[in-house]
């Protein structure tokens, strides 16, 4: 028999703490869940979660951006508005049915005074989405799907601005809102 | 002598506790703030802050309230984009120039596990703006100056919500920002 792989072994300890986080935000709320109580969920030591990650804040993003990301694509079926629709709407589902919101709303809060978390979520979380926002809308201009002078920076803030808006102040956040939110921003109100 | 008017005590006490709170949230950042210090910094007991606010977050509402008020009017000079511009412009100078973004964040981090908190945040601050909002929108729909199918409560959530977005995620907050936005706005993307 050969001797045990450390990188798979560390693979599938990493898998447990990160779904053991996500699982126990969901359950008892962020503010009180500890990192003691993911280590002993995910059936590892509290150390092994510091060797890694630098915080409970830190677990809790990785977590909630594993879950984030298949949704956040960026798809290209030609059409700019039916492809945000999407994704957007994806992440709204992705909200109603996990435990992303818990997370993800619990790791800003708590970043309010925790910079090098707020920090991570920027790296993490909105450089990857101008990112791709930024080349799926270059090719949208290309092909006249918005205006050549669109101004592609704002129209981002505003479409994930407004989920975050709804989100943290606990208002309703629904396929229609994604819709109304698309209309405007393409149409304009003027 | 006449005895002194206690409604005339009270509300100097009041006004003590608020500027004590904001000032010390400005200082020290909402979670290193306690009860007892804003108490002991408005020369009060305790009890006197627990006899009017439910919890710190409460005061410090009420304090970051009282510095927006003056700032979210809404003017009519018959443009709307101008007078948005005039009171988005003094919500971003506000929070360049005072502890309101400190002590708004503090509180919206706060409510995110507090629901009363949150809850008295949607009827001391969004309700209000709901309000005059939908009223200075429904004469400039009355005028032409948007137009009379205007989803004006998407509007509403993208102008506030994006600053919203971008106070959370400390990104740059500035007036360059605020005319992007009011012209995605008005004249949208495609």
């Amino acid at each position: 028999m050969p001797p045990p792989d450390p990188s798979r072994r560390n693979e599938h300890s990493r898998r447990a703490i990160l779904e053991a986080a996500l699982a126990l935000v969901g359950e008892l709320g962020y503010d009180n869940v500890s990192v003691e109580a993911i280590a002993k969920r995910a059936g590892c030591g509290k150390q092994t979660i510091y060797r890694w990650w630098p915080s409970k804040g830190a677990v809790v993003l990785e977590a909630a951006i594993q879950s984030l990301n298949p949704v956040v694509v960026f798809p290209d079926t030609g059409d700019m508005v039916t492809d945000l629709r999407e994704q957007l709407v994806g992440i709204v589902d992705l909200i109603a049915t996990t435990s992303f919101g818990a997370a993800y709303r619990g790791v800003i809060a708590a970043g309010q005074s925790d910079p090098d978390l707020l920090q991570a979520v920027f790296e993490q979380v909105i450089e990857p989405n101008i990112k791709g926002f930024t080349a799926r809308a270059a090719l949208a201009k290309q092909r006249g799907e918005i205006r050549p002078d669109a101004d592609v920076a704002t129209l981002r803030d505003v479409l994930y601005g407004v989920i975050e808006y709804r989100l943290f102040h606990d208002m309703p956040l629904e396929p229609q809102h994604i819709d109304a939110l698309l209309t405007l921003t393409f149409d304009g109100v003027r």
